[in-house]
């Protein structure tokens, strides 16, 4: 149920997503990032494109993650390995590869331990900005378990009473399989607000709505306005009277649980695009039955989208219902684009020599 | 950083808080709770009183639960068991035990599986309300460990949206040892407010802040309120362009991590008191060397603690910090209880024909 940042407008361009994933791929490909890397690097990022999430999508991080390659911020072909662990436990040196690599390698191998133990916890340092964090909390699904994914990232949220940033967004992402519902996807930054949404709201002169940012003496911005850098976020909650310390504190949780427990190291001190990650593979069947779990997701997701709604609105929605209806219309009708993406992906095709991407409209 | 739900009052008596646990542990013995299980429940609801959180203490859940014992609502000698598992996994049926008791011991069995494979979850269902679930978490601490804790409850909270309850208060507790900074321990309900704490308010005719419930047809209450049963909460968020579909997706991660993992039931549809919990222990040194994690831990904490603080306030607190204070203060200077609890012990004690409980003042 992330707030997909932006609705299709006028110059959006359509553009099948098996294209737009070959497109994305030769340029990662073209700066060196192996095969299979690169397909994987094209798939988180279109991943977020069909589901809406255009925040962290092929136009928002595209450019960025390929800078960081192209300028040795971020290894095209890292050596990840595990540097400590346990039957349910990996704890892995990211050797400063992509973050959106990275962990859904280290996810799939937390996959395989807990097909053995029931549940494994894995933990990332060194490594990278990674992306959409359901992304790879959803690669728990196809095994029929659950996903969970949290990264740490450099400090925009300001603490309750304080007025200098000490913690990332530092979002957490939960994927639960069911059964003839769509799975339970929860994927939200412990801010008010994504710091990518930010950007996007920056770079197009729209406000936000009050009590979602903090001023430079860490008062609680109460009117809309249109964010500027730095940008100053308040933890969930948003004021004090509204328990911000609970956003604070699940801030500060993701902190130690990525980069304290993988290395001793607050995320808040990161540089930007550095990333700390935790991820967990939860095996159900070491619980009950697979039957029995979709059968009771279905119940359950389906007693809360049957909530009556509130006056002025039309339905109860569920974590990641929304991004499911975007993908579903997406694969069909194509991905909707910004011409100046387009024009990205275009332009650096051939700065690299790469023939013209077929980015026809579908 | 759990907000204390209320102040020491003039007519609070000072209780060492030995003698106070040794007058609940009897209470509980009275009503047949063998005496392990009814030391370890009397523990947890003095520690609540330790740790000033007094809607998870003696006076708030003391009679409650020895009402349920005494109406066969809950078992005195609950035969919980392990239903299914797996090395990191417990599936665990509470037998209708106080979750207070039951929980705590699952924590155990827990972190004993964590010693061998790095981490273990366990789930319990078929429980009852299990007191402050900090207290769960927090016995991973002498361990080494970082203990997690959540459960679900019956509904309070409506779903961002809608306009009638679905989903439980559902808090999530996390505890992760430190080195010579005291542990941090984040307790905290997924709605803007704990349901103990609407309680007190309520009994007390105190109001609370706007932006914490919503009204009849799910339309946030803005305004300072003195709280009515029934309780209709937001999510932590508070309203829409507060992000509440956050803290809707916590509740309901919660209530999947409890209810539908464990017996593929939403726990939205228990009945008051019923109870469905998550429990995790994770072994810091599966990842680190545990010396290393606790001079990140301080590091981390003091890094927050530092934050220059806002205009008008003093500090910048970390979660745990104020509870550890109250309990070095309530250690040496005795556990303020009102004097309707104190005389809801006496009173108790004389049904059950026990010597009246030595509860002078320290």
């Amino acid at each position: 149920m992330t707030a997909p940042a932006r609705s299709p407008s006028a110059d959006d361009r359509r553009v099948d997503h098996r294209a737009l994933r070959t497109a994305v791929a030769g340029l990662f490909r073209a700066v060196d990032v192996p095969e299979g890397d690169a397909e994987l690097a094209a798939d988180a990022l279109v991943a977020a494109e069909l589901r809406g999430v255009s925040t962290h999508g092929v136009a928002s991080l595209g450019p960025r993650y390929l800078r960081w390659i192209e300028e040795g911020f971020a290894q095209a072909a890292p050596r990840w390995r595990v540097v400590r662990g346990r039957a349910s436990v990996l704890n892995v040196d990211g050797d400063r590869g992509l973050g959106v690599v990275v962990a859904a390698r280290v996810m799939d191998a937390a996959i395989e331990r807990a097909r053995e133990t029931g549940a494994c916890m894995a933990t990332v340092h060194n490594s990278r900005h990674l992306g959409m964090a359901a992304y790879h909390a959803m690669r728990a699904l196809p095994h029929g378990m659950i996903g969970t994914c949290s990264t740490a990232v450099r400090a925009r949220m300001v603490p309750t009473w304080g007025r200098e940033p000490r913690l990332g967004t530092n979002p957490i992402a939960v994927a639960a399989p069911a059964g003839e519902e769509p799975a339970f996807v929860f994927d939200a930054a412990t801010t008010t607000v994504a710091s990518n949404r930010l950007r996007l709201a920056s770079a197009q002169g729209e406000p936000v709505a009050g009590g979602l940012l903090v001023d430079a003496d860490g008062r609680p911005v109460r009117e809309p306005t249109v964010p500027q850098e730095p940008f100053r976020l308040a933890p969930l909650g948003g004021t004090p009277e509204g328990s911000s310390y609970k956003g604070y504190g699940l801030a500060a949780t993701v902190d130690i649980l990525t980069g304290v427990l993988s290395q001793a190291t607050s995320a808040g001190t990161f540089a930007a695009g550095v990333a700390a990650h935790n991820l967990m593979a939860v095996d159900v069947d070491a619980f009950l039955p697979v039957a029995e779990f979709r059968a009771g997701m279905d119940a359950f997701l389906r007693r809360l989208k049957a909530t009556p709604p509130a006056p002025g609105h039309d339905e109860v929605l569920v974590a990641g219902q929304r991004e499911h209806r975007a993908e579903q219309e997406h694969l069909r009708g194509g991905v909707p684009l910004p011409a100046a993406a387009v024009e990205w992906i275009t332009a650096a095709s051939d700065r690299f020599g790469l023939p013209p991407p077929d980015l026809g409209r579908t």
